[in-house]
């Protein structure tokens, strides 16, 4: 309704611009092309493909035999070391991975499992001999492993796991024992049917002391002579998970443990040694930054979940606006022909900015997949760099996933009824995905961690703080905090200018303003939020704890503020790396669109702080609405641009045949109208004999009929 | 991190109250209270509850069966009249129906298509021979059903179907045809497998007039001798629609019909006869007003599934509540204890709003239902009645189904991994609920319905808009437009002050000032984009097109605050029908969260419009976490007070065995501590030893490394 005062939009002139959408496709496939290349051939294979509604104990050994093949191709071995007939490729392994949620989310998370789960326990967390003893197995499936982490009383919170891992130096062993109910292993992939061993979790005690977390390889089932599992092994137990809410390919279950004897030499040694004797040593002294490493170890899992979310999106989306470009509902201004869906304001609004948010959720990936292989490659592993990835990844992973779920019911809605038929995906992708949001790290608890670094910069005010639980941890991360802020914003390698985030925000399309917008606000909530906290310095552990606990939902957004700016940096990032003018031209309107999308969600906080004028804010939703409409006829190119083919879509209202309904409607309507035959209206017939329409009544004529939007059956 | 200038919350005396628990569940059981409970004692039964993973096969046939029981018991007639053995209680029909949602939405769903669709097609489209006729065999289930109006082609767009019913004269017969792949009748319910008849809306033809979409009985299965469906009959054809994103327990199918011939008398004749030589004549002149009328006796659909989604809501959150107040995870202040995860400010934040939102959809209902009982009892059913029921269903209907969804969401991850294992209820749930966001009316077509209803009032202004769609619509509306304000304001009995809308906003826990803040709201925002069309009037058909295009997204987001101010103040006028003094305390706080909640949500319209200072709109969210932290004592109760038992639940995780497994841990370490042979924690040790922790090593204090939240297998 405001007259736009940032007139700026309406002189650019790449209302011309068209996408190259070949190029942009190959664009996107990115440092690992090839592997992607071959990854999405096999995803697009029908032998890796979902069935809709097959039993879960079907489904279970489909996907298992799915693995087997897997394995065969040997694709899923990148990450492995060139030694035992891996390619030291961990990037690369991820890049192809994450491609598989196109066949089956299951597919994708039970190979996630076996060799980026437990395979890569033994690889990262064992030594060069356990890694000769135990990977060649893991790796070509010959044991089919579980990860036995998580405990049903301590989801999250593994430092608090309660099974014990006790050391006898009479027999050289160790002995594995699940202490009460809520120490039993809990959610395990492989864990319910197909695992005859385990990368177990537990508290290490040798000589009264306890050292913590550590991982011990366990068998855990007979293998039988043909190959598959068979009977629990004496002292292990456990119960399946049956049914779940998605990803019934994936036999999780529960284990616990009796008394349970291993070889001493079968605690996973690399960051912690027992000598025959019950000696303890590590070749890191503090238990706490051990257990940092041993668990940062296992990052990947994030990582590759980050991609995973942000390809089912892209499928979700580019499902719902090939339909959306195909269907017609309603009437507008011809009396005739009905409008395409995507050509309603709303259902712009409902698809265009997620396709925006997908493109940064995309580049940011790029990015986290950089700053993984880097480290886990080698190249650069530093503390510095494996504290920048773990926070990267917990920021991305929390958002991408939660988009994922928000963008595939956005999809699923948009494509009505339609959308809600198994066979249109939507639905499924979105029960698979569902999990995402909590396993791997729960999102909530993952921003706070991700809020938690982003206060170290202001720690150093608050020092001294008395001890409790939360506050103490901020203190203790000042001392090395110095470098954090700027770790993580080098994790997209792009240092903001600081000096610019406190002027007004000039034109809202300028790169420059969206920057100093989005920056301010990180910078602005960590700074109020470790103010707030100051008093907790001088307060008991309960008030401090309470202080705390008072701020936690102004910390989590003040982390979703930072991973908002981390993938908008991303993606301002990549376009310049985009050569083709036209292509550059309409994903710089989409990363402005994205820039907006976050400002508008947050107006009340720009508006609170002072950082935009009531004047500036009621141009950002009509900007928002002018760069839609801009942007609309790029819809299809967008979707088109991510690459997917028919043979991953898979959904028949994405194949062409809603098109081809409405030609064949249309062509009736249109020889009917020609043929003379048509039968008159009833209502044109009033309108024609003058008797009008009766005083008083409602719209009579047929749009507004159908305004009159009616029960569905159900 | 504002200091509340509303002190007036500090004052008060409520921390001291409670619910009496007992009395609310007995107050909310409402108008139909014996209905109610006789229908909730229904659903406790196993007989009728869904079994997950059944396959799609057997749920059909279990959901069939359940029918014949509810068919037996003759709950399900209590809308019918009485010479037919029903009831003749429309609305507690519908409260006893919506109850079903707790043992399976399948069977709510199915149920709601035998009698709330297909039979009642019969009931309120058909004369009274044809209700002797074809009800009473519809009722008992002797003939299943379905309701055969949407098209693959025209999802909402009901006018527009393309099944034609042709009179022939000669034989006085209608023939049923459908031109072409987009007129197959899609998504319907029963017609899959079970359906033996139709209720078929098709455009009457004769006599070369179309006089509309008009209602037909169309048998279309073969009766086996065992009562079963059979074959299709001679020109009936269709699709089983298999799998779904849920309420798999439904057989829904498409159908298509070539050149099928009925009897004349089986036009559904209440509001168009055929005579014999073919003329058409209706007690309803205008065709536009006959349609409206026709679907408008099919209200009620909206109306139960905003009762079901309620439903929904409530086991959701009291299933993760439960949960929540038993669970602990990480340890706050205590070194020992850890904190019961209700008790963390995320947690709050994300239940205990949305209870607050649950009993505003809660009383919102119990108005709508009223209304719904006023009018199909014939209490009141008056033209104005009739259109306020249609506006304020499909109002509350797309609001309560998007905030199920959400809300289930919510609730399965508040619950971790446990929340996605399907005995546990929430993902099951959450899948059929899905659904309910486009069946029964699109969401998003309901709420551009209530946004033209809005825009009513100002339609005066519009006058002498030049044609086309959506523009006739609004100037035609404004001729008897006059009464829909007030009239939609008096669905729930409660006219505001106008006067107060403008002033400043005063204390936020007054309820005045929450009025007063909601009401101006959708008044301001119903006129801004009344005024923005103002230039449809002169503009060509296409342009006048697309500004009401432009404006689609404005004109939902006005709809919502309509259902907002609705739901708010059913929820405040019900609150002074609660007698005992501390559940009226306590709820009055829920009923401050709710309007404060909507307050934030929009608080950056509040603040560009002037409504609300930057210095007030900073103490909205700060007050309302003060008001999170006062309500999480009554979580509990707020939760069990909608009544439903472990017979309704069904969820393992809120059953009391999480506190039982904490409660099994405690003891177990208390004992340990006891007896003296706890291993020593490595750190402890350190510290003990003086050997300090590794300068420049992370946090080494288990707080701490729990803070390092870790991968959870999958």
């Amino acid at each position: 309704m405001t007259t736009m005062s940032d007139t700026a939009v309406e002189t650019t002139d790449d209302t011309e611009s068209r996408i190259d959408v070949a190029g942009l496709q190959e664009h996107l496939l990115g440092r690992w092309a090839d592997l992607r290349r071959e990854a999405r051939a096999t995803a697009g294979k029908s032998a890796f493909h979902k069935i809709e509604g097959l039993s879960k104990e079907d489904h279970r050994e489909r996907v298992l035999d799915q693995c087997r093949q897997l394995a065969a191709i040997g694709q899923v071995h990148l990450g492995f070391p060139e030694r035992l007939g891996g390619g030291n490729d961990p990037g690369g392994n991820l890049a192809g991975f994450e491609e598989l949620v196109a066949a089956d989310p299951s597919l994708q998370i039970k190979a996630g499992v076996q060799w980026g789960l437990f395979a890569s326990a033994v690889l990262h967390l064992g030594d060069e001999a356990q890694q000769d003893r135990y990977l060649p197995d893991a790796m070509d499936l010959t044991v089919p492993g579980a990860f036995a982490m998580t405990e049903i009383g301590h989801g999250s919170d593994v430092a608090s796991i309660a099974t014990t891992a006790t050391y006898d130096p009479e027999t050289e062993e160790f002995e594995i024992h699940t202490p009460f109910r809520a120490a039993w292993k809990e959610y395990l992939g492989n864990a319910g049917l197909h695992a005859t061993a385990a990368t177990v979790f537990a508290q290490l005690v040798t000589r009264g002391v306890n050292h913590g977390v550590h991982c011990f390889y366990v068998p855990i089932r007979e293998t039988r002579p043909d190959g598959s599992a068979g009977d629990f092994l004496p002292g292990v137990g456990g119960e399946d998970d049956g049914l779940k809410g998605g990803l019934n390919g994936i036999d999780n279950g529960r284990l616990h443990f009796t008394h349970v004897r291993i070889p001493r030499t079968d605690l996973l040694a690399r960051y912690g040694q027992v000598a025959p004797d019950g000696t303890y040593t590590s070749p890191i002294e503090s238990p706490g930054r051990r257990f940092f490493t041993m668990l940062g170890s296992l990052v990947q899992g994030r990582v590759s979940l980050d991609g995973a979310a942000s390809n089912a999106s892209k499928l979700g989306l580019q499902i719902a606006v090939t339909y959306g470009n195909q269907r017609r509902q309603f009437t507008g201004a011809s009396p005739i022909d009905e409008v395409t869906i995507m050509n309603y304001g709303t259902h712009r609004r409902r698809l265009i900015p997620a396709i925006a948010e997908t493109y940064a959720t995309h580049f940011a990936h790029d990015r986290l997949l950089d700053l993984f292989h880097s480290v886990f490659s080698g190249e650069e592993d530093t503390p510095e760099t494996r504290e920048d990835l773990e926070t990267t990844a917990a920021a991305l992973k929390a958002t991408s996933t939660r988009f994922a779920l928000d963008t595939l019911q956005e999809a699923r809605e948009a494509c009505g009824g339609a959308g809600f038929i198994a066979e249109n995906r939507l639905t499924s992708l979105r029960a698979d995905m569902d999990v995402y949001a909590t396993f791997e790290g729960d999102n909530t608890v993952l921003l706070q961690l991700v809020g938690k670094r982003l206060l170290g910069d202001y720690a150093k005010e608050l020092k001294g703080i008395t001890p409790g639980g939360m506050a103490r941890f901020v203190v203790e991360r000042a001392a090395d905090a110095a470098y954090h802020r700027t770790g993580l914003r080098r994790a997209v390698q792009n240092i903001t200018d600081q000096g610019s985030a406190r002027r007004a925000a000039g034109h809202l399309r300028e790169e420059e303003t969206q920057r100093a917008l989005l920056t301010d606000r990180v910078d602005a909530m960590v700074e109020a939020v470790a103010m707030a906290l100051r008093p907790a310095q001088k307060a008991s552990p309960e008030k401090a704890a309470a202080i705390f606990d008072a701020h936690q939902y102004e910390l989590v957004e003040a982390a979703k503020a930072h991973a908002d700016l981390l993938r908008w940096e991303a993606f301002t990032q990549a376009l310049s790396t985009i050569e083709d003018e036209g292509t550059r031209a309409v994903l710089t309107r989409v990363r402005d669109l994205f820039g907006l999308t976050l400002v508008e969600r947050n107006l009340a906080w720009y508006l609170i702080e002072g950082r935009i004028s009531a004047q500036r804010a009621r141009t950002v939703t009509s900007y928002i609405e002018r760069l839609l409409t801009r942007l609309r006829p790029h819809a299809q190119d967008l979707v088109d641009g991510w690459g997917f083919g028919q043979e991953h879509l898979r959904a028949p209202i994405a194949s062409g045949i809603e098109a081809e309904r409405q030609d064949e409607a249309r062509a009736y309507f249109r020889a009917l109208r020609a043929s003379g035959d048509a039968p008159v209206s009833e209502k044109s017939l009033r309108g024609r004999d003058g008797k009008g329409k009766p005083k008083g009544a409602p719209a009579t004529d047929s749009s507004a009929a159908r305004d009159g939007s009616t029960p569905n059956p159900s």
